[in-house]
């Protein structure tokens, strides 16, 4: 079976990880949101596709949610004492990745080709594709502050200032990274991780061609929203904030027709019926690489099922 | 006493750490080589003004001679993993000196001013001036690979190619640092801190007016060749390469009519005779903070014989 995934940070990647364990390198395609990307000391920051590919690793660091495991502070610290900014914690051994990053950006070459090298480099043997190699920078309109940068929101604001709405600048301009279109002509299914529809999901929905690729296509979604909350982000916070009630419902009613299939947690049994589309019911919080996998199987199990109904 | 000292690394900096032990922040203007800057992984290096800075804060790697103490290597070792080169080691601590500088070069700031913010951050009360802040890169051709930058030279090569000559590349439009050519006008004293001949001293000497400056000066070296050997680094094979014997008075020589008085370690004692200068005999070898500071007493006293003799 071959899937692509598309994915934002941690939910996503922990799905995304649960998908590798089950599939060969040659069936999955992950797909990784470039929208929080951003520079930061001068050095060219992937959050989303560090998270993924750290992850995938084994690299990340699991109490945080962002950066290595087993990092150290020494750099960020004396940058700290030289007046430089603290608020991104950048670990040392993160670091390297940002650096190394920026030099090869600087050298002309693309962050598809930089990502491959990174995943060669940490045996990670699954394609990630960031959606992008053009720049595409996730605006987060607040009633504070007006517009933010979507770190500045995200982390250096921790999501405080209430959200009006999204604007993905640049979007017109960025092509979908080379390949992208084409994995998903070749895949059986497009799976949504858990990840935020907002800022996660839609700027890779937002590429030109993207949506029109997914049209004849069986994409299944699994709810970032459990019980109305989010286990980690700010993906409920915004759907109340934009005035849409946050659930699985409203997950899925956000991505409305591009969905195939739903894949909600036991605690929402009772939004299923709501639904007009095929619905998975299972245990979604990933708390240990085994719910990862199982998880993942739930996902290429309704595919299956879903594959079989439309024969 | 207003002293002006001229440095480049190691030998410099524990000189300069001795004179500014005696010496009130207002007496003494450090002023350092930047020949040997330059970029690497995408950062703004100042190996000579980091020494000097890093030595004057207490936070120099001692045993190195390079970077800083209780530095850890993890951004280094994954950079290596990575596929970026590892041949200059920069520790965790140090980057951030780097990355910071980087940053604030992006900008607008000048060098110098970026040095003034670092010494008060690490409670430097010293003046610390980086003779420029236009680029100037001291080149070094070789039998072996024709000419080299500094740092390919000095760390990648690890001074092993034979010397042929030296390039000071973009003296011509470097400026003296504003206030360096004043401080100079004002002191009572100019010394050559014991760096290397070549490539610390020269490329400050070759700065537009620098050599004018000094000309009713009294200046003063503290010569770098102990026995024929340096304690650290090429200058004895520099020489050795250029035709030259290496020996403290090859030093002497080398600065000529520039000088007003030398200073001679005791196993040298009988060059002595051969400078038409007068010349201090003393322990040079600066093992310990507090030979630094006798040292450095030996230059203010050598310096204010040669006032006397003169007034």
């Amino acid at each position: 079976m071959k899937i692509v995934a598309l994915a934002g940070g941690v939910g996503g990647a922990k799905l995304v990880d649960g998908l590798a364990q089950l599939l060969l390198p040659g069936e999955l395609t992950i797909v990784v949101n470039t929208g929080d990307d951003f520079e930061h000391l001068g050095l060219y920051i992937c959050p989303d596709v560090d998270t993924v590919c750290y992850t995938l690793a084994g690299l990340a660091n699991l109490e945080t949610g962002w950066g290595r495991r087993d990092d150290t502070f020494q750099t960020l610290e004396n940058v700290q004492k030289l007046g430089g900014p603290g608020w991104f914690r950048i670990g040392d051994k993160d670091l390297a990745t940002h650096l190394v990053r920026t030099r090869l950006l600087q050298e002309g070459l693309l962050l598809s080709q930089i990502t491959q090298i990174f995943c060669r480099a940490w045996d990670v043997r699954h394609l990630v594709i960031p959606m992008s190699n053009q720049q595409v920078h996730t605006m987060v309109n607040t009633v504070e502050f007006g517009e933010l940068a979507f770190q500045e929101y995200f982390v250096h604001q921790n999501c405080r200032p209430k959200v009006l709405g999204f604007r993905f600048a640049g979007i017109e301009m960025a092509q979908p990274t080379p390949g992208l279109l084409e994995a998903i002509d070749e895949a059986d299914a497009v799976v949504f991780c858990p990840s935020n529809p907002w800022v996660s999901i839609d700027p890779i929905l937002a590429l030109g061609g993207f949506r029109k690729a997914l049209a004849t296509k069986i994409v299944l979604a699994v709810s970032p929203i459990i019980g109305g909350q989010t286990f980690k982000g700010p993906a409920a916070k915004m759907f109340t904030e934009m005035g849409i009630e946050p659930s699985a419902l409203a997950v899925a009613q956000h991505y409305a027709d591009l969905l195939s299939g739903f894949i909600l947690d036991s605690v929402d049994t009772k939004l299923a019926s709501e639904l007009s589309i095929p619905v998975t019911i299972t245990h979604t919080i990933m708390n240990s690489r085994d719910v990862r996998r199982s998880l993942a199987q739930d996902v290429l199990n309704s595919i299956q099922t879903i594959q079989e109904s439309v024969q």
